[in-house]
């Protein structure tokens, strides 16, 4: 049996019962870790598991998932993703490979940061599509988030922006010289992200957000140390101090947002006084 | 300490290991159980913990919550959730009423119907607002679900249509005559809820969706009886055998659904020559 177990999104103790019993069990367990991270080391996750774990890197999920799936039709094989096994990262092609092989599978599912943000107080029912922020290049911006926030906003509704990791990455001269010698990772900050976004919106002008909209920087989500600041875009790009360590993610708030969500996040503002000057300019009452 | 304990959605072991510690050691343990439920019972769940528990149904939590909130401040309590404490019932209510009596909180995270429905398939990201569909009575048919689905599919996202449950009830007789005497539980099933939707279309007329629409109906969604069954609404309708007890959710499918989402998903095709049909007329391609 394949089991893909969300590890959920800060330590070693939010994995759920049922998972660390098959976890405990399998005969190999395999670990994503280059969508995302818990806050721990493996090696925390090891003596806590009691189980030595492989570390699938992208390549190995992607051009050899049959290394993982081997036996899997006679034995226990544990996928361990952080955050729940088909949030954020979907997992489909894993499974579909196993389907393929008639391999039968199992998902014990977990906290994903696309609910687990609902701790910021924003009720996950107003929220529209999600979207990625990758890190930009100076010839290469991606911004198609963009439209999909127009999208969101024309209906109200708020937008998580996940953003960016670069974990195991090369330099192109090292990648041309087939080194393999990799770059420190990399996670985007929410200063990053409200930076890249505004600039685009410089760019493009067409007035879907700005510098003065409401958003609300999310760090180190479900862990001890989460931490909300909340503030105008411009106001969250000096933010990351506040905020602390990785990781990142980014709520833009839509005109749908409720008093009592109001309530709730008015708590995390940066700047009480800007906060509701805006608020009661271009959001309240809104619905 | 006030903490609001996710359970995950389907049995006692979905608690995460954090969460079991903290329940086993508070002082008073309450159980959130009239927005959803686990698949088991209240006496596991306390066999399990080694605790007895007070279910606290709405009355409690809207009107007495300074009872649950009582020496909160000297002693830790826990306030148990089915699925994330600020998923698809949010308590923020609760957690504002702690703020204001200075009484320190933390949340342990868990698996939602909003994160866990990606086991179905469809990307998380591709989704839109969350609907809840209510049962119908002659007189009453609250139909705001409708112009939010519009909203969605007219930028070509995926509807989680969260169905009702009632829970602890009272006939209007009863309610009138001031008889604690409850009716028994309710749980609404998918066919049930495509029945309704295509009531309320056919009563508009505004061709949000349709009967050949394609949606997918969800069974007990993390559990070890998943059960996930694709088909158009129409056939949905009659699916509620194949489906199984409860509970029961729904996904309206948007024209921006993958070729790899919907690789996935015709597995669950009550009828694969309808499926393939549909999906090459009004959905592949429309991207």
């Amino acid at each position: 049996m394949l089991y893909l177990v969300g590890l959920g999104l800060s330590d070693e103790t939010d994995i759920t019962v049922k998972g660390l019993e098959i976890v405990k069990k399998a005969s190999r367990v395999y670990l994503e870790a280059y969508t995302s991270i818990l806050l721990v080391d493996q090696s925390v996750l090891e003596s806590y598991y009691g189980r030595p774990i492989v570390v699938a890197d992208r390549e190995m999920v992607e051009s050899n998932s049959d290394e993982i799936l081997r036996d899997a039709d006679k034995e226990d094989v544990a996928f361990l993703v952080v955050g729940d096994p088909f949030g954020a990262t979907t997992h489909t092609d894993l499974v579909l490979r196993a389907r393929e092989l008639g391999i039968p599978f199992a998902t014990v599912p977990n906290a994903s940061i696309m609910s687990g943000i609902g701790a910021a107080g924003l009720q996950l029912y107003n929220f529209g599509q999600t979207v990625s922020m990758v890190f930009f290049l100076d010839n290469w911006r991606p911004a198609s988030f963009y439209d999909r926030i127009r999208e969101n906003r024309s209906i109200g509704l708020h937008t998580l922006v996940l953003l960016d990791i670069k974990v195991k990455e090369q330099s192109l001269e090292n990648l041309a010289r087939g080194r393999k010698i990799y770059e420190p990772p990399r996670y985007m900050t929410v200063g990053t992200c409200a930076r890249q976004m505004l600039e685009i919106e410089e760019e493009k002008g067409e007035g879907v957000y700005g510098p003065d909209s409401l958003a609300i920087g999310a760090a180190r989500v479900g862990g001890k140390t989460q931490k909300f600041v909340a503030g105008t875009l411009r106001e969250l790009c000096d933010a990351d101090d506040e905020l602390g360590p990785p990781l990142h993610s980014l709520v833009l708030l839509g005109r749908r947002t409720h008093e009592l969500e109001h309530d709730y996040v008015r708590e995390f503002a940066v700047n009480k006084e800007t906060w509701d000057r805006v608020w009661k300019t271009d959001y309240q009452g809104k619905q």
